[in-house]
């Protein structure tokens, strides 16, 4: 037996027990006469005192030995400390120990194993099952269990079923591109690994199985943005004889069920918001709510004059900045510098401040009076003390760039609370996207999303106006999920797909299973998917999902740890029939 | 809305209530004047009454036109029966239909959605989605997501954490044979998929998390045998600070849970058998304990004599066949046939009558007297009126024989009954075992696993004698689980991979990560997986896995109802920097 307690377990109750401890020496401090060890688990840290009066000597010797990270065995008996540690459960006692066995030596780790380390990322990617032992990466791995924990719980306990869908599946174009897998036993095909369950998950419930739902890897190989995952996580769900409105309320109460159990916090009936509504007043179709600033449409209010820049504009759009009538011209300035980085990409900024004296003073007096200011002040719902931020241009382009500008003037006003959580709901998503690259519609939630009744017809004259039966669930800025109602019936999912671009052949090849199976009995059905990753750190008040992954990749998407993805000998490739075809 | 309640709801309390039920038609009895309509969910079967005298004529002809599976929602009163069907739970009430809305039509399914179909494997693999439909389909999927989140609550409950792991990990060509995935990002290199999570539940346990826990999709490219999938489900384990007995204790009282929430059957402590026994008295490493029938080594007690058969084998061996010796000369005789077939190979089987009156008649009279044949009832434990069967030959080879016939046997028998549940331990496994093709050692179980306390001496002198602290949970013949206390020593782990034929450079390029890790203070661990698609299936009284499995694949790892694998097109190939090399 290794351990009759952890190290988080022993209180003053048990003083004068003997006890045995196993774990990780965290720190050792030797008096010369007396020496401490901290001892180390997952459940938490013991002290252990050796001292020449009642420690035999070898025991002495072998404690002053002990080096950080090695792996010992105690047993001793707990006495209560003379000095007293409020800020650890075990604080209260400590362990005179009578027997030490080093059960592993360690070298010295190459960055400290404290909550602040002096670690990096590569090296504590590298070893990062050294990182692992430090609590805050150990901590946002068993907030993970519990959130998993509690959405099973949930979505148990409302009658839904966990069924396991497979990841061996087929390649579709669609979407971002698939991982695939060569098949020995099938020479020349591959398998593809699923970038989500989506056609299993309909053809479940097809299948009649009602509630579905998978926690569940996910996989697209996509050249990596920061903070994106090659492979990630899914809270994958789907319903049958359902509507909008009921897919909404149940996973409304799974949010609020995690934020209650998970974060002890009450929320009140989610907000919902039009995805219109949500780029007019935010820029953004997943606006962080937790705070206002926004937008208001200044074309009205201010194209009227002989200002060219305004009236060139496809939209003029203005915030109010809480109390930024304070910041100095060259704080202004170096804002403007911010909103023409690359990354925003603003040609410039006009401001208006908001004096306390009710009067407004612009960078673009020359062509506005007191009035026009005025006015704008009242549009952007700008207070004394207020600063107006105003950018134009084209429509979609300028309200990236002043929601861009409204998230980095929140931050840095300390609006984005990470203990207030705001969920949000946008509806009524478009159901296609212009690719301006092409010039071709795609489906902008996927091609087996419904459009809303009746909006069937406008796909000939006006793709771009139709809306879908779509959803996103935002929380605190970020799209935590979404989702559709789906297609259920074989033609309308035909128009569609020939809408998308797809030959009759090729909508055949790759959905036709789908198609089929649309021709036995569909029932209505949609669902959402969550993104477990996001979720899990925005609860955990964190917006690094790579915190809250046991071994995440780096952004080329390599296991720095193992050192993959790694060449294959030439033996492995001859018997997937396959030959390395090198650009370079 | 589309219901009001399902199908399996309604009870003779909710007479006269308005509802609105939606579902699929299971079955019509059309009388002309009076219509019965069967719809059917997940929950259950409802009745539907359609009558010249109560229903509206347009609604009698539009139930006049449904077919088989057609998808409906109806309105009406719920009304008691006339004749009640106490077998379903909804068989007192019915409802008189006041709406009829076909939300989607069906063609004529391939297959009879019953529960015993007309639909043969193939058909019903290709439509699966109608044979999910099917009660004991669906029942099977909801069984195993009873299992699994029963087996969450106990492990989480135990303190255990599930950690995800990942998927695109590293090819090692140890074991069985990995499928790989090309990197784009990486020009010529490849991931590989976990055969299990072996190496990084032991980083986990290296990082402190000291009880990890996972149910996850497992991938094997072997040419596939009955009943095996390319991928497949494990609930994986591990635990620091433990020795043997506590996996042991742990995963008894896991599955002593199941049996007895699942199953709601109490076992008592399972027995535990050491593999050298095991293979002795049941030929076999994973024995089905419902039922005895035990080897008995005859070699003393059959070699005394001029038969030539016996004596030169290396074992002889026998089992009591209960009240075998009702069987006819023709039945002994097919016996010997099914011994002989090629599946089993035997080159025959020598018996002996045990008669009712203390005498016993064999099929080798010319040799042995009735004093060697009551010793050979003695040996394996004949009663009058048994019948022993004995084989001889090479021991692995006969044991093997003896073991498939024994199993025949009981199933004859009616002794290997699905509802009755024989848990086993079988401990101490060989550390290696002797590949006979090549002439090399190869883990038995893998090459993490330690070897006993003092043998690891032996590897150099009788590397098939040393014993490794490796152990098999074994339910009703099946094997469940299976795990070991692994090594945590870098030097032990060098020496094992030395004597399984690595190069230290292999040990290194392949294992590096791992060994480097066992450096920064490794602790003693161990750990064991359970094959979960098999366990399922024996909780669920059954031995094919493939009913619990969604969607499964084929002997040829093909998804008949998908098609994959699927050839891919060049581009995605050339994006992939990959030739075909075609064999044929």
């Amino acid at each position: 037996m290794y351990r009759s307690h952890t190290n988080g377990e022993l209180r003053l109750s048990d003083i004068n027990e003997e006890v045995t401890l196993s774990g990780w020496v965290q720190k050792v401090r030797d008096k010369g006469f007396m020496i401490w060890v901290d001892v180390r688990d997952r459940y938490g840290i013991t002290q252990l005192i050796f001292d020449e009066e009642r420690t035999p000597k070898e025991i002495m010797e072998q404690a002053k030995s002990l080096g950080r990270e090695f792996v010992i065995q105690v047993k001793g008996k707990v006495i209560e400390r003379q000095s007293k540690n409020r800020n650890i459960e075990t604080g209260e006692i400590e362990v005179l120990v009578s027997k030490l066995t080093v059960l592993n030596a360690s070298l010295t780790p190459p960055f400290t194993i404290e909550d602040e380390t002096d670690g990096g990322e590569e090296l504590r990617m590298k070893y990062r099952y050294l990182d692992i032992r430090r609590n805050p990466v150990k901590d946002n791995l068993i907030f993970r269990h519990k959130v998993t924990m509690e959405v099973r719980k949930y979505l148990s306990d409302g009658g839904f079923i966990e069924v396991e869908t497979p990841y061996l599946i087929k390649s579709t174009p669609e979407g971002a591109r698939d991982f695939v897998v060569p098949s020995r036993m099938n020479e020349g095909q591959f398998y593809a690994l699923p970038q989500s369950p989506q056609t299993f998950k309909q053809l479940l419930m097809v299948g009649g199985m009602d509630k579905y739902f998978q926690i569940v890897k996910c996989f697209r190989d996509e050249d990596l943005r920061a903070d994106r995952q090659p492979e990630f996580t899914q809270i994958d769900c789907e319903m049958a004889f359902i509507e909008q409105e009921d897919i909404l309320n149940v996973f409304e109460g799974l949010t609020r069920h995690l934020l209650k159990e998970i974060n002890n916090i009450e929320v009140d009936k989610f907000p919902r918001m039009l995805y219109d509504d949500a780029m007019r007043l935010y820029g953004n179709d997943k606006p962080d709510i937790r705070f206002g600033m926004e937008f208001g449409e200044l074309n009205e209010v201010a194209q009227h004059k002989e200002f060219g820049v305004f009236n060139n504009a496809e939209l003029v759009v203005g915030i109010a900045v809480p109390g930024g009538n304070k910041y100095t011209r060259k704080e202004i300035d170096k804002l403007i510098d911010w909103v023409r980085r690359p990354q925003v990409g603003a040609l410039g900024m006009i401001y208006s401040r908001c004096n306390d004296d009710g009067s407004f003073k612009s960078s673009v007096d020359k062509f506005y009076d007191q009035e026009d200011l005025a006015k704008w002040a009242e549009v952007t719902d700008a207070k004394a003390g207020d600063l107006v931020c105003i950018l134009s241009g084209d429509t979609n382009k300028v309200r990236a760039q002043l929601s861009a500008l409204r998230m980095e003037l929140a931050e840095r006003l300390g609006l984005r609370d990470p203990k207030v959580f705001a969920p949000l709901w946008v509806i009524d998503f478009p159901l296609l996207e212009l690719d301006e690259e092409t010039g071709h519609y795609h489906a902008m939630h996927h091609p087996f999303t419904s459009p809303k009744p009746g909006q069937l017809e406008l796909l000939d004259t006006n793709p771009g106006e139709v809306k879908a039966n779509a959803y996103d669930l935002v929380l605190n800025g970020n799209e935590i999920g979404g989702g559709s109602i789906r297609i259920h019936d074989k033609k309308i999912q035909a128009t569609m797909l020939k809408h998308l671009g797809f030959s009759e052949e090729d909508a055949k090849a790759q959905f036709g299973f789908l198609m089929d199976a649309f021709e036995y009995g569909a029932p209505p059905h949609g669902g959402l998917a969550f993104g477990l990753d996001r979720l899990v750190s925005i609860l955990g008040g964190q917006e690094t999902i790579r915190d809250f992954i046991a071994f995440p990749k780096n952004n080329s998407g390599r296991d720095v740890m193992i050192d993959a993805p790694a060449p294959l000998d030439d033996e492995q490739l001859t018997e997937l029939s396959l030959k390395l075809n090198l650009k370079s």
